[in-house]
């Protein structure tokens, strides 16, 4: 188990380098009887695709979703659905001058000790393309989901130093696929555009922060105590290339806050037990307690910058500069949302179906 | 799998309720040939311990660690270890009045809504007791971690709003445990003291962030793609109870950062590679690269806290407060730093076996 | 994971050594608001307990189980179950003696050679007492497959070259625990108890088969394609200390029949979708028809004999030979029974949950 | 996890069916640095393939394995190997009649009653087309074992009632490739072909057993002690399509014999432990003694007969009759070898990896 699989009952297997013949993804464990084609899959991959935009990378990919298997007449079998996406715009040419030279910020050192070798091309396996089987996979997982009436969103929140003020989860819904920064507030999306412009402009990268939410959860969804809810998540999103930190609901905030500011009021409302306030984010013990699930991520800047840089020739074990040519999104937050949406989805799928949430067999 | 289990090579299940008859650990998958008796559990239990100082809990435990299976003559036999420790102090008195009304920031209300019904004595199963087999077992990862030179350390960095100022490592093992708030600046350690002392004699409570940092791992530790260091680390930080937020390196200041600043240049020293700066936290691409593991957590308030709070009465389905008596920590990072290392140290015993850097079966 | 977890939802861990302080298992997955108390257990440990009859072994064992947790006012929590039986009549003396001899048809020398050390004391881990954590956790799956109106039969089929007569469901019901050897045919059983003593006081001991079948399992109950319910309860089987051998259905009499004999007429009976025959075993394509499961297994004649066996003595590396001396079931086969029937318990609970068949939160 | 993945590191998951667009599996824990292309898949196919004479379904299919990812520059590079085989001879006109009329001895009922819907062509799911994963992922395994001069090799013992009679090892792997049947007595190997003629030619099918052994397997491998190596192997053959039985060792056998027959005596042969004879088949305690692993499986005649039969009309519910085309193996056994030496050597693979013996990161 080199760690490709990801779920316990809902559970996907990614596979695929950059600049191979193609990516894919195995997803085990989905119910009978869900209705599913292409065009759902394809749907998630239009927006996690590169050039969409200019502010993202200019690698030309259409990235058409394939299903080979699992899919019988229109409907999930209860077989395993395989799903593959080939690569078209492969060009590896910029990467053989760094073969063996790690680029800083990057996987290239870290394979390179553990393996002793490895795919350069394009980053192999360590490449945002890895992402396309958790995407696809999310693709389905939200159908499931959206049988349950449960609703994931992701948008940017911060930028750059730039932070998006707070808006409903109705101007998530409405506003963050307006802008190419997938931003829910309009004003600081613009900001944020020309923050990522200037970056491109300078050679250079600037990271983020991406909020996602779970809406519709019933309550009791987690597994304690290894497994909570909010572990599972954590784990999810950190397996997320370049993502440094997770939090949820009040999150670091909490470090400084007292016990009396924290704690969200218990109370009943239309007959139904709520909180007044969601510091927990929708999380207590682990386990889902029916409010919102609110998590945010910090994104780094891509570490692919065209400054020189210092590293190590590791054939020759001594320094040396290098240049980074090649096409790089100059910021990933905005394409990291449908990846991260991707992967709170795939856990609440999973952890429903562990819950007896979901029928892991057949969509009743 | 209701989630009591832990890890996939060095797995642990821990099981036990507050106010039962004990609490234990069964460790599965420690090599043979290793020493080990209940001191070595006792020293990492007594630093988990409530009652150590006047700014923890009052509850008076021992903690005695019996081991009652998988060592032989001193040794680990590779069969699995049985570790029980007994609850002593028992007082479920306070909790009957509470068995109806669910306390705020606590998995009461999510525990109930689960499972139809729970064992409210002193938090059952939620209680912060359960940690006393993450340690227990935590203290057989280190010594299992000490063969290899690996070290574990932990440090509350952050109380009340109180920032302890940056520390060389060399800080951290000296000074942690000369202070009952376990900071490795002993400035700060009085105020995060006296922060404690007023929060307590208000009947509130208060945050912290605590820093956990791994040395001595050697590069190549981490499976890609879903299981990285980082994902496992976040996950197991994550499943501890009053944790909000897990940052691995920068952190969330990465989100503000440019790739030319956060991108740590590689360079040969000792002729070895190595890094001029830590940005990444040790781990790049989900792998270690041989620089320390540094992450850092946010811990909320304790729930717990005197004041009249509002909740509903769930066999009423109406709205009510309560008062919570009983005995608490009014602070909870100096107590969760064990509770982390231990965390910490079980992911690393775990993926060096992933990665064939511990033999499973025997200490050579 | 060295391997003392059996399940995925339904998830047991056994610990212990036969002359240790304690044996015991920890049960996760158990819903909440089972019904549940001590002598639930204790009834199933009872019919596997040393020294119910002659034909058994002479130690005396009690066998007392006590439950430490996720158990409260009389029902399961959800939480882990957490069960311990301590060893009461151990009598290490006779073992001293072959600490370097390992003792032919016994785990002594794969032990030895894979850990590279070993508890000698009574067989340590791979003592028949470490079934007793087996057929503790097959009492909670009784409980619970009894909900489900599903039920486990196990009896003696054939012993030391006697085969039982072929005989009813409800024969078996009936017959099986009235007699020593738990066979179900009355006539059978006295030859097999005679052979049994023979065995004995020629200081030999004699092999037999056991057959369990489930009865009322819904149809639908299985994983495709390497998590087939067959092959779950040939793993599961096989995991037994002494089994040699399994099989499903018309099992290896299927070797050498045609097609047109082995497959099952299908028809309709009672506006039922059932087979005419059972040569299947109630197993197609790995997932259960309706039909009662049925199954066998081989059980080799216990090792330990008191003839002189030649072997090694491993810290002179040569030649030797040995007299067992102790205390031995001259035939596993009686006492394997319910061990046999705990572990399909613990099988078809562990995949009716996968399935969906019983909800892995609470009993509704 | 609907069971479509095997093995805890070294771990593969197959999807695809009879009549889709192609079949194929992901590995998952190949280590770096092992020497892979597609000529050593292909090998072990063209073994499995369908067409290769007549005592074999009369299918007409290349099987090109082709390798999408994780090998780079003739070297696997630890990333997961994605292998797909396209489906050509698709053929389903004959099955579109049997949509609602479930085949006698098939999964066709089961996959109906569990998933309430299935894909009828050529079987769906439940084809052995499904075993191309298997045997594909068996290939890379038995490369592994290789380097560690392992060996697998599997041969037909009985068919329709013909034993072959005992053989040596040498003979096993002289003889079996030899002749249609894969039975390595050349005389039993006549008759047996003559039977499966005579099957085909009443419209009928013929069931038979398939030994399999591992040679030079290290003393230690398998984990007590539900991960005994005899069970893990147990679920490796029992999830085989058509196995209803497996032994190791004396087997069924052991069921009649005392211990003092049973035991194998150990003794010293060029300064090694080892034991005069092998009733254990290898194994003790679950655990490898040195010896050579031998296991036998009873594989039931092919369930698709051209006979009349009985069966129901699961859209009507009613009784009714069916007659079976199609291309069909008469005797499945000589194609089950490939596909049984390759369940052994991935549990195998996997068991060492789990027990130290091979490095799941690189080929040292």
């Amino acid at each position: 188990m080199s760690g490709n699989t990801f779920g316990t009952l809902f559970r996907i297997t990614t596979w695929g380098e950059s600049h191979g013949p193609a990516v894919g993804v195995v997803i085990d464990g989905c119910p009978a009887g869900l209705q599913l084609d292409e065009t759902d899959i394809q749907k998630e991959l239009d927006r996690r695709r590169p050039g969409q935009s200019d502010v993202t990378t200019q690698r030309k990919e259409e990235d058409r979703a394939e299903i080979l298997s699992g899919v019988f007449s229109g409907k999930t079998t209860g077989a395993p659905i395989s799903i593959i996406v080939k690569n078209k715009d492969v060009d590896s040419s910029k990467y053989e001058a760094l073969r063996n030279t790690p680029r800083p910020g990057h996987a290239d050192l870290t394979y390179q000790l553990k393996y002793g070798f490895r795919d350069w091309r394009g980053g192999g396996r360590s490449s945002a393309r890895e992402t396309i089987g958790r995407v696809a996979a999310g693709a389905v997982a939200k159908k499931l989901l959206d049988l349950k009436e449960v609703e994931v969103l992701g948008h940017v929140v911060e930028l750059g130093g730039v932070r998006a003020k707070i808006v409903s989860i109705e101007e998530v819904r409405e506003n963050t696929e307006k802008n190419p920064v997938r931003c829910a507030d309009p004003d600081a999306a613009v900001e944020m555009e020309a923050i990522i412009r200037a970056a491109r402009s300078e050679g250079d990268s600037i990271g983020g922060m991406v909020e996602v939410i779970g809406i519709g959860i019933p309550a009791g969804v987690g597994e304690p105590v290894f497994d909570k809810l909010s572990a599972e998540l954590a784990k999810a999103l950190m397996s997320i290339g370049a993502v440094k930190g997770v939090e949820i609901g009040a999150g670091f905030k909490s470090a400084s806050m007292k016990g009396s500011q924290m704690n969200d009021v218990i109370t009943i409302r239309n007959e139904k037990i709520t909180t007044l306030t969601n510091n927990a984010g929708g999380i207590l013990g682990g386990i889902s307690d029916g409010e919102p699930i609110v998590l945010r991520i910090a994104v780094k800047p891509t570490p692919s910058i065209s400054h020189e840089q210092h590293t190590v020739d590791t054939s020759k074990m001594q320094d040396t500069k290098i240049k980074i040519h090649g096409r790089h999104d100059p910021s990933i937050p905005p394409r990291i949302v449908p990846v991260a949406e991707a992967m709170m989805a795939l856990v609440l799928v999973d952890m429903m179906m562990r819950g007896g949430f979901i029928n892991p067999s057949t969509i009743e």
